[in-house]
C-alpha cells in the first residue's frame, strides 16, 4: 500500500507522524491548505497542531484554503487559538462564531481571486503548503484527493510542502484531476477551454520532491454533510426555474440542452439541480465549483453528460456508492483548480447559467449572500460572485420567508450587498419568478413584489414602494433613508419583521 | 468627396436627407446607435427625429447606445418626448433629469453586458441600427468614426441599418479600428488578445449593403467636453497613486513598466493619468474604454507606448491638434468594440490596473459610483464594474469631501452599492491611500478612516465605528441599522452631513 501511495523514493525517509510534521509550523506563518467545501482538506496535521494549541502555544497562523474545510482543520484550530486570520470562505460553526465575536480576522473573498493573489504575492510569502493527496508520484507530483481548490497554487508558491496521504480516499481518484496554472500578467495566455469536459493540464500537481519536507499518512475520512431532504418549497422553486428555462429555449435564447450549469452550495441549490432530473432536458453539462449529490443523480439518470468542478461534495450516505462505482463516473467528471473552475474567462466564454442562493433580495434586485441583518457573517460570498458576474444568465433562488415567516427574504433594501442590481438577472422563490432583464429599477420592484414575495409581506412592501415613489424627490431607485433598513431593525428589536 | 466617403455603388441611390431617413422609425421600435462618451454618435437623423417629436408625434423609442452620447441624440430625443427607454449609460443633463423625475425608464448596465444581451436576444429585436461612419466601403463595410462601442453588434443584429457619414470626422481614422465579434455560447472561442496593441479583426464593420436602407451625410462635429483644469486635490491624488504604484514595483508585485492601465471617465480620472507624465514610469500601456486627452499627452511625452480603447474622447480644444497630427498617433492607438475593450476575459488575462472614480466609499470599502444620496442617478456604472471586477488591481479615487465640505465622501454605509467590498483593493483620496488587500472589514475601516478621510469627518467616523464595535452584537461588518444612513439623511434634511 505504501508503495502504491508513495512512489517517490527520496520521500520515504520523510514519512513522519503528524505531531512531528506539526513542528514545522512557527508563530505568525501563513499556511495554504487543500480543501474545498468539506472535501479533500488535511486532517491529521491540523489535529496535531491543535494539540500544540491545547498546551497553550500561541501560533497566530494565517490559514488560506480553497473554500470551506472540515472540523479537524477549521474547528480545531480556531477552538485552540491557533488560527488568527482566515481566507477566503468558511462554513464552520466555531470559525463563524469567532468571526462574529471579532476574535479572528476574516476576509471574505471571491474564490477566483485567492489563487491569483497568492501568485501575485498579495498575501506575502506562503510559508507552508499543507495538502491532502491520494498518492505521490515518482517525480514528486502530488495526486489530490476529493478537491483541488488552491492546492496546486500553494504547492507552486510555498517554501515548504507537507503532504497528507489519506488512505480513506481511493486511489481510483488518480486521473480525475486536470491541473493547469496560468502564468501571471503580462505573460498570461488564453486558457484553452471551450467545452466543460476539455482537459488542458496534468493529472497531478507538479512538485519538486525537495520542497516536500514531510509526508504523513492518515485515514480520517472527509466530514461532508448530509443534504437536507427536498421539501415543498425547494420543489416549487425547482419547478419555477425549469419552467423559466423551458420558455427561454422556446424563445431561442437558450439551446435545447441549455448551457453549462453552475449551482451553488447548500440545500436549496442541490434541490434545484435535483429538480432537473424530472425535466425533459437532456445532454446537460455542468461547469461548477462543487459536484454535489444531485450532479451524480443527473448523470445516473442519463440527463447530464459531464460535470466539471473543483471538489466532490458528496453526502456521507452517498459517498460509498460513489467510490464503489467510480469507474462509471470516471470519464464523466473532472476536478480543476479553482483558478480555472471559477475563472471569469471560462465562465463568460462557456456562457454559464449560474444558479446561486440568496439570503435576501431587495426591491431593486440587489442580493445579500453572506451577512444576516447586515453584520452577522454566515459563510461568505464564495464563488457566487465569480459566476454571477460573468454568467450568461445569473439566477438567484431563495425561499421568500425565513424563521417561521418572521423574516421576509424580500426587503426594501438588503442589509448587506454582495451582488448588485447590475449582476442579477432572475429571482426565483417558491412564489414565482421575477425576470429582471431589461427592466428599470421601478419595474424590477413591481415584478419582484408581484411574483416573488410571500403574501404576508406583499402589502407592506407595496406600501414602502408607494411611499418612496411619492415622497422621494429622486425616482431612479427611490428610497427612504429612514425606512430602508427599518424592517431589519424591527426584527432585531422585536424578533419579527412584521409590525 | 462623396466618392471617397461612399464607395459602394448600390448605396448611391439610398443617400437621402435626414428627414427622409427619420421616416423609417416607427412607434415602439428598439434602436441601437453608435456613440461612446460623446464621440462618434449619430447627429443628423436624431435631430430630424426630434422634429417629429416637436410636432407632437409619440414614438416611444427604446434607445440603446455604446455609452453616453451628445445633446443631438440624448438631449433632443428626451426633450421632444421621442425616447421612452434608455440603455446602458448616459451623462446628458436632460436625460438624467428625466430619469430622476421618473419620466423615462433607464437600466444602468455593465457596458460589457449590453453587446452580448443584444446578441443573445435579451432586448428582443433591434429594429434599426443607426451608426456614424467616416466612410462606407465598396462591399458595404462601415468604417466607424471616433468610437466603436456597440456599432458592430447593432449592425450585425438589426433588420435595417442607417449610416450617417460625418464629413467633420477625418478619413484618416480609417485603419484605426479593429472589429471582432465573438460567437455566442456554446460556440465561443478564446479571444486571441494577449497584448493591448494586438489586432484580431477587420478595420471596418462587415455589412451586407442590402441591409443599409439609408445613407445620410452630415458635418456636425462631436460635442465633447473640455476637461476640468487639474486642481490641487487632483494633483495630490495622482501623487499618492504614483507613490503607491512605485512601492508595488519595489515589492515586485508589479513589473517596472506597470501593467496595462484603465482609467475611468471624468476630470479626476483624467488628472490621475496626467500625473503619470511627471512620473519615472516608462513604456506604459493603456487598455481602457475611453482615450482621453491625458492618454495622448502620455504618448506625446514618450511615456505611453500604446492606447487601446473603444472611443476617442478628446476635448474640443485638443481635437484639431489630434486630427492634424493623426499620422503620429495612428500606430499607437486602436479602437475596439466595447464587447472586447470591456471583456472580462481580456481584462483578467492582461492584468489591468483599473482606476475609477467613486462618488462615495464606506468604512468597509463598498463603493457608490452612480446614485447620489441613494436615489439620484448621476451617470451610471458604465464600464467601471467590468474593469474593477476582473482587474489585477482595482483602485478607486475620490476627493474626500464634496459640496464645500458639506458632504463626506467617506461614509458609514454607502447609500447605493455599485462595487462591493470584495471588488475594491485600494482607495485614494487627496488625504492618502488605503490599501485594503488582505484586510478584514474592521481593519479596512481603521485604514480608511486613518488614511483617506477629511479631518472634518475623522472624529464622527471614528465615533460611529467605536459605537458599532461596542453595540452591534455581530462584529464582522458591525453596523447600526439606525445610524448607518443617518449622515445622508441629515444632509437631505439640513444641507450638510455635519451635526
Ligand atoms: C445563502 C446560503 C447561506 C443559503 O444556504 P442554504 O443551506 O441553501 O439555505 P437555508 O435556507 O437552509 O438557509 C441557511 C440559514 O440562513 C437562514 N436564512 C435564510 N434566509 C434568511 C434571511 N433572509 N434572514 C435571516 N436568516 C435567513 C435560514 O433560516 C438558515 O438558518 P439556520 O442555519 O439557523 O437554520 C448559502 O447558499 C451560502 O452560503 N451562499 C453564499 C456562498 C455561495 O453562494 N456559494 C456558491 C458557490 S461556493
Ligand atoms: C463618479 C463620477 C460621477 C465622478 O465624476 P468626476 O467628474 O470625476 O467627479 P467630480 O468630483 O467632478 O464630481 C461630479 C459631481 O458629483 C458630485 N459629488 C462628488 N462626490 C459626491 C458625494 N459624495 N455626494 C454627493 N455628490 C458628490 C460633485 O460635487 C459633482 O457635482 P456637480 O456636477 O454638481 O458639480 C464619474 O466618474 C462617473 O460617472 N463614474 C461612473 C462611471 C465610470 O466609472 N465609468 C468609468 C468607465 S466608463
Amino acid at each position: 500500500m505504501l508503495k502504491e501511495r508513495l512512489r517517490c523514493e527520496v520521500l520515504k525517509n520523510r514519512v513522519m507522524e503528524p505531531e512531528q510534521a506539526a513542528q514545522f509550523f512557527k508563530k505568525g506563518m501563513t499556511i495554504g491548505t487543500s480543501g474545498f467545501t468539506p472535501a479533500g482538506y488535511p486532517k491529521a496535521v491540523p489535529l496535531a497542531l491543535a494539540k500544540r494549541g491545547k498546551k497553550g502555544e500561541k501560533l497566530d497562523l494565517t490559514i488560506i484554503t480553497g473554500a470551506s474545510v472540515g472540523e479537524e482543520l477549521d474547528g480545531e484550530l480556531v477552538k485552540t487559538g491557533i488560527m488568527k486570520r482566515r481566507y477566503p470562505y468558511q462554513t464552520n460553526k466555531a470559525v463563524r462564531d469567532a468571526i462574529n465575536q471579532g476574535k479572528i480576522e476574516y476576509e471574505d473573498m471571491h474564490l477566483s481571486h485567492t489563487p491569483q493573489w497568492v501568485k501575485y504575492g498579495f498575501f506575502g510569502k506562503i510559508d507552508i503548503a499543507l495538502v491532502e493527496a491520494v498518492a505521490i508520484r515518482e517525480d514528486g507530483g502530488i495526486i489530490p484527493s476529493t478537491s483541488v481548490g488552491n492546492s496546486n497554487v500553494f504547492v507552486e508558491m510555498a517554501d515548504k510542502v507537507i503532504v497528507e496521504i489519506n488512505t480513506s480516499q481511493p486511489l481510483a481518484l488518480e486521473g480525475v484531476h486536470d491541473i493547469y496554472s496560468p502564468k501571471n500578467p503580462p505573460n498570461r495566455e488564453p486558457i484553452p477551454i471551450t467545452k466543460p469536459h476539455q482537459r488542458i493540464g496534468t493529472n497531478y500537481i507538479p512538485c519538486n520532491p525537495k520542497k516536500i519536507v514531510a509526508v504523513v499518512f492518515t485515514d480520517i475520512p472527509d466530514k461532508t454533510r448530509e443534504v437536507a431532504p427536498i421539501d415543498e418549497n425547494a420543489k416549487k422553486m425547482a419547478s419555477h426555474l425549469i419552467e423559466f428555462l423551458k420558455k427561454e429555449v422556446e424563445l431561442k435564447r437558450l439551446p435545447k440542452n441549455l448551457l453549462p450549469l453552475q449551482s451553488g452550495v447548500g440545500s436549496v441549490a442541490n434541490a434545484v439541480l435535483a429538480g432537473l432530473i424530472e425535466s425533459k432536458f437532456e445532454d446537460l453539462m455542468i461547469y461548477s465549483e462543487v459536484i454535489q449529490d444531485a450532479a451524480l443523480d443527473l448523470i445516473d439518470a442519463g440527463k447530464a453528460k459531464f460535470a466539471s468542478g473543483t471538489s466532490f461534495t458528496i453526502s456521507p450516505s452517498r459517498l460509498k456508492n460513489f467510490y464503489d462505482n467510480f469507474d462509471k463516473y470516471k470519464d464523466k467528471v473532472l476536478l480543476r483548480p479553482q483558478e480555472i473552475s471559477n475563472n471569469p474567462e471560462i465562465i463568460r466564454r462557456l456562457g454559464i447559467i449560474a444558479m446561486n442562493t440568496a439570503i435576501e433580495v431587495d426591491l431593486y434586485g440587489n442580493v445579500n449572500s453572506s451577512n444576516i441583518m447586515g453584520s452577522r457573517m454566515m459563510n461568505g460570498i464564495g464563488g457566487s460572485g465569480d459566476f454571477t458576474r460573468n454568467a450568461y444568465l445569473s439566477i438567484f433562488t431563495t425561499v421568500s420567508v425565513a424563521k417561521n415567516r418572521k423574516i421576509s427574504s424580500i426587503v426594501p433594501m438588503v442589509s448587506h450587498h454582495d451582488h448588485t442590481e447590475h449582476d442579477v438577472d432572475v429571482i426565483v422563490t417558491e412564489q414565482g419568478v421575477a425576470d429582471l432583464r431589461g427592466l428599470s429599477p421601478k419595474e424590477r420592484a413591481k415584478t419582484i413584489i408581484e411574483n416573488c414575495t410571500h403574501p404576508d409581506y406583499k402589502e407592506p412592501l407595496l406600501e414602502y414602494y408607494h411611499d418612496v415613489m411619492k415622497n422621494c424627490i429622486y425616482k431612479h431607485t427611490p428610497h427612504s433613508l429612514e425606512k430602508a433598513l427599518s424592517w431589519h431593525k424591527r426584527f432585531l428589536e422585536t424578533g419579527t419583521m412584521k409590525k
